[in-house]
């Protein structure tokens, strides 16, 4: 049977993932980890039997001991301080919850010499950093310029993947995931967090709004989680070890598309004010990646059209307050 | 009266720093940081006051404190864990002892809005990672492939530097030092064990003796110690905020060589024995530096020859034990 280890367990990439288990997998065993406790009912699927540990995988020994005990064939490294403003305001912080974290896994993992466990390290299309228009889309092999304190953490856990997979002949592989939206997503990332306004205002019987944002001129590139835990499950199965993954639809959207888009299906009209508090030093203008490599490697393709997530996360704020 | 604050106090590149501020600089204040404390007399100089504080900078409060109470002009950044052997065997400890506490470092600098202490952040040659002949000699904006735990943490650390200079507007300047040789290094390096050796051969009235080494047809780019100093000096003081210079001689020479000089020098025969477990995985067979930036930009040189630094290398150990 075999056994997924999943950090940052309570985040809804997790969740959406033990879904496509529970739909597309064989009877398997999932171990939870996240210093947060689900909110969900981990009891209530048939097909994946999961168990959950409350930590924080700065406590090395701990992450090692679980790591012991459960002899995961399969882990799925999910846990991150993913915020990039989180980043800027505390990144000391962001950098251990981000690189140590990961460090202290993957060395978990050699201490026990599980040559045989496949790990998924996920990485963020921020690692990029800056680029110019005439270099999209971005590409596994295009050099990569952090911008943000967030963005450092993860290049240096990206390098750390190379180094364990090529000199300590650890099975990782990695990604390079770009915006990703979705029903369950925590209203703190602006497309769920515009979804549940827009809804509200609807709720309360209003035709028309005024919405406060950041920059939304800025075009970035989104994939469904659906489609993103579906290319996470083909690399943790069929990637190649020691390589590098865009997850990514290959699209650009500017983000005031978006709140027009959501605005449409719902039937009111919003008015958009810039806070210019709101706006991040060094963001990136423009970020869409390429597809291809993951398209053509593992015949992985995005689904869901843009409309459709859009859809579901009005859906699910229609029935959801947080 | 210009205040540095030296991290790493108690190795021999801080021990030859201040050497340069006592006979280069105006009178000057010195407060040295380190976890281990110094083995000489702080007090002997004439022109430069220290003071030292025996301390860990992984206690992120404590440096902002000592920084804050201190405010240093210069910031010269030495700690580091800095063997590639430790970090294969200890990446953890290896990483947190070079990027956290880099990290924890600027920082605290960020926190206290000290905009105007200039830092120098010392990295590695390492951080080019294997590269093939023909790209030698290494540049400054060559693609970093950084092939060992220490050589991640290395980039790191100055990828968290163009950060800190970039967006939050830290003074920071960065290098890429090559191996550095001179008297008073301690013993666990190569070319100083070697000497050590060959020197209590001759001591023992030996006219030839065998040597257990690694790989000795490495090619390394060695720069003498006095003149990394004053290359730190001036990249202090004049270096171009966020930009990264190589530190090196700009020539080649097989470990092999530096033995058979040396061996010259003392007027021994040496039989050389390989000892394959001292071969390190994913090792680089030849470095070499281009240093035609930081002689173009800021006039330095290397003076020192190979030679000369051998027989002072060797005077040293002929009167030290340790």
């Amino acid at each position: 049977m075999n056994k997924y280890l999943i950090t940052g367990f309570s985040g809804f990439v997790a969740r959406h993932f033990v879904e496509y288990l529970e739909n597309h997998e064989k009877p398997c065993m999932v171990k939870g980890i996240d210093i947060l406790r689900p909110d969900f009912n981990i009891n209530h699927y048939k097909n994946v039997k999961i168990s959950f540990e409350n930590m924080d995988l700065l406590s090395k020994d701990r992450i090692k001991h679980i790591i012991d005990e459960f002899q995961p064939n399969y882990i799925l490294h999910l846990a991150s301080f993913s915020s990039v403003a989180f980043s800027w305001n505390e990144p000391v912080q962001s950098f251990k919850n981000n690189t140590n974290i990961f460090l202290n896994l993957v060395d978990a993992v050699r201490k026990l010499n599980l040559l045989n466990t496949r790990i998924l390290s996920i990485g963020s299309s921020e690692e990029y950093g800056t680029v110019n228009k005439e270099k999209l889309p971005l590409r596994e092999d295009d050099r990569l310029n952090p911008v943000s304190p967030y963005a450092v953490a993860r290049v240096a856990q990206e390098t750390l993947s190379r180094v364990y997979a090529n000199s300590y002949n650890l099975d990782i592989v990695m990604t390079r995931s770009f915006n990703h939206i979705g029903p369950l997503q925590n209203s703190v990332f602006v497309v769920s967090s515009w979804a549940k306004q827009l809804v509200e205002l609807k709720k309360a019987g209003k035709s028309r709004g005024r919405m406060v944002t950041g920059d939304v001129s800025i075009v970035r590139d989104f994939t469904d989680v659906r489609d993103v835990v579906r290319a996470y499950y083909l690399l943790l199965h069929n990637g190649c070890k020691g390589q590098v993954y865009n997850v990514c639809s290959g699209s650009g959207f500017p983000l005031k598309d978006i709140i027009d888009m959501m605005a449409g299906q719902l039937n009111v009209e919003v008015e958009i004010h810039i806070d210019p508090r709101l706006i991040r030093p060094a963001d990136n203008r423009i970020i869409i990646g390429s597809n291809e490599k993951i398209k053509q490697e593992l015949g992985w393709e995005n689904r869901i059209p843009l409309e459709q997530s859009l859809q579901d996360i009005i859906k699910y704020w229609n029935t959801h307050t947080n």
